[in-house]
């Protein structure tokens, strides 16, 4: 995240997103961001906003990783963003979205999944129960 | 790929290879190379994989991209490979691969599949000819 | 869409639904609706939900498939969402999604994505016209 | 797996095929074979090939599943191979194939990757350690 210059734009439980501001190197030839860079913010996004929800201390690892290009991403602004579908036991599942900000207007240039390996922080049994709820919470989000 | 320093250490007819020096920037607290550098070392490989195929010219635009993270990367080298699976008129379905050298040894870290689009520069009979025949070799390649 | 006794429950541009009683040979050993049940539900809706923004007579051909299972599927009734994201000339993205019916409530138990290559029909002038006002109509869905 | 007729063709530590005879009601109007029914074949020779790297016992559940169409599937027969290319403490990742039979030659039509959650069976120490050396021996085979 430091490579690309982001910083975590808005955080709740669940849901991550991290903006950074577009640069040349981030393009290619033709001018059109690199999937590459689409593929880190939203990594990223994902990564956080499973932690987001675990006990403090919790590690996570990107298992795997889908994205779909949408539209080619210029702009000069971008943000990649990370929700939490469905948190399990050991694995989150996260849908990913990355948009470009052109003319003041933010567009979806990449949207996809990713499953992340959550190492939760073992606590007293008052964190635990916490986390319990807080699992509940977004498995109910997750079917509206 | 200028970003991450990579150069092009293997190139033949649909199999590509990227190598970059590992670098701190590259991993995360844990010291394991970041799933956003993996992903850009795989998404240049898949790209350039596809061109080696096209007449000279040609340009191509990633549609979708699936990353498996098998291992966490660590090492002082690392390395992604794109192989054309299947080139079709429009699209072409390439396996791609990151590796990391460790202690000498190289191991795969990550494995998935990008599918690209193909903007093919149209040329005289005898190119478009020769790239039917490339393409015909490919996919039986792609069979074995 | 046969071999299942599936219907079309839902029929919008660029949406469409399956539903399908739930049988016992669709289950596994455990009781859970097999995995390829689930995608066979989710491809259908997203062929259908393409075709449903393609001129007459078009045909759809699926490119790649990506399903996540969220939680076990057990119930009476299943059902197969397909949602056009992105419309572009050739390839269309979908958002599939396949939901059960347990005890009156629909659980979603499995989301991903489907890309479809799109052959469309050939028609006079104004039918061209029609499509294009009908892409750009689902391209502006999909940003919001 | 009752459903398409398909029986276990080829059975080895980590690698399970499955053969089916393809039947009318397996193919869209076109004459292809439906994408769902490849899907099918897919996931349960990853299921299967994981299953056996496991101590008897356990059960295994898809988390998600990925499949590319390389090529429409007409035939007399069809194959499904899962290949295990990483077997974790809880997860597992496959390769998978989806094979139809023309004119006695076998055509790869759909390739693709499965994670499965693996519920192990627990038992004795010796069948832990049996288990142990399983793990390192497919692990060893997905470097290569």
């Amino acid at each position: 995240m430091k490579l690309l210059g982001g910083r975590i734009s808005r955080l709740s439980h669940g849901l991550v997103e991290i903006t950074a501001n577009n640069r040349p190197s981030f393009s290619q030839q033709d001018g059109f961001v690199h999937a590459g860079i689409m593929a880190t913010l939203a990594d990223n996004a994902a990564g956080y906003a499973t932690l987001s929800t675990l006990p403090p201390g919790s590690r996570v690892l990107a298992v795997e990783f889908k994205l779909n290009f949408m539209r080619p991403a210029v702009g000069d602004m971008l943000r990649g963003r990370g929700r939490v579908r469905r948190l399990g036991r050991t694995l989150s599942l996260c849908e990913v979205e990355v948009e470009a900000r052109q003319n003041g207007k933010w567009i979806t240039c990449a949207w996809g999944s990713e499953t992340v390996y959550c190492i939760k922080q073992k606590g007293t049994q008052d964190i635990t129960s916490a986390d319990r709820r807080r699992e509940s919470h977004v498995s109910d989000e997750s079917r509206t």
